[in-house]
């Protein structure tokens, strides 16, 4: 029903309060979570071209669009930092939210939201590889950004992208150059120093 | 190349500083066209099911990921205010910005963005459809916001979404009772009054 549908929206505005650990580049404010939604999908319309032109680019697209949707009820949780009952929440908030929606539409969310956590999918890892992509493309812009903030490490940092790899050997060949190229700079230091 | 599709997602974070007149729903400050172009795109996915399935799904929401890129050099134009010198700003603007691109994924967005300018296409009218509807959705929730903030009647706002029946008649139907629900609930008065 149109109605359902239309709730669904209004509920889903709630994810523009949720803010996100990263800047926009060059403003002075943290990201929410709606804004870096919409630049992961704008994002996956131009790098599946380049990089997966074999995928479903739609289904990469809607599921960058509702990856963050969870956050609404579960919050954001920082990436390097502590991980507990994050899989109960967010599984919680996928239930409750999905099941505003008109059914069909309701249940293929559920799916591609399920789809992007479990990282089998091609499409999925793609999509994932956008997501870490963002923040790392935003704070090396920034000097640093969240990474100085936080005292996130390049060992960290490293570790946690080289995953991209099984999404895309170009996309990280550019991605680990980024993070080199960060540490080189001063902005990403090593655990070492 | 990747390195193009990287400039132009970094060049795209500018749209995240370019304010709109409303409020998302609930919310003491304006909206960003960064988020209100995930809300739009995230609504396409949700209203194509309902009414209008035989559309190109995927081509609604790119237009609407990248509808309002132009506004990076040519601003957030009013739509109840003066349009005077607006298409060619626009124009000159998405020359700019979807030339930064790999060659072929350029392309496609300029034509994709001028799909939308022009409505012509049932794909473009859908999503310009959704365009008008989503601030509407915003200010009957936030009890009038930008309609009272800057004297927009209801005769205006009449008079500018009619044009959503050429999209669907079922999603007009849904936002002519709203905008006459506004009038009613004294969130959106007459010019007459």
């Amino acid at each position: 029903m149109l109605a359902d549908a239309i709730s669904f929206i209004i509920e889903s505005e709630k994810l523009k309060k949720i803010l996100r650990r990263s800047n926009p580049v060059g403003l002075a404010r943290k990201e929410n979570s709606a804004e870096h939604s919409w630049s992961v999908a704008l994002a996956a319309s131009v790098l599946v071209p380049e990089v997966a032109p074999q995928l479903d680019q739609l289904r990469v697209i809607k599921m960058l669009l509702i990856h963050d949707l969870v956050e609404i009820d579960a919050g954001d949780i920082f990436c390097y930092g502590d991980q507990i009952g994050k899989d109960e929440r967010e599984q919680a908030a996928a239930e409750r939210l999905f099941a505003i929606l008109p059914e069909k539409t309701g249940e293929a969310f559920h799916q591609l939201w399920r789809e992007f956590e479990d990282k089998e999918s091609e499409e999925s890892r793609l999509a994932n590889a956008i997501d870490r992509l963002l923040p790392l493309l935003q704070n090396s812009q920034n000097d640093g950004g969240s990474w100085a903030e936080h005292q996130v490490t390049f060992e960290q940092v490293y570790e946690r992208n080289r995953e991209i790899a099984k999404a895309s050997p170009e996309l990280w060949d550019y991605t680990e150059k980024l993070i080199l190229n960060a540490r080189a700079r001063g902005i990403l230091p090593s655990s070492a120093l």
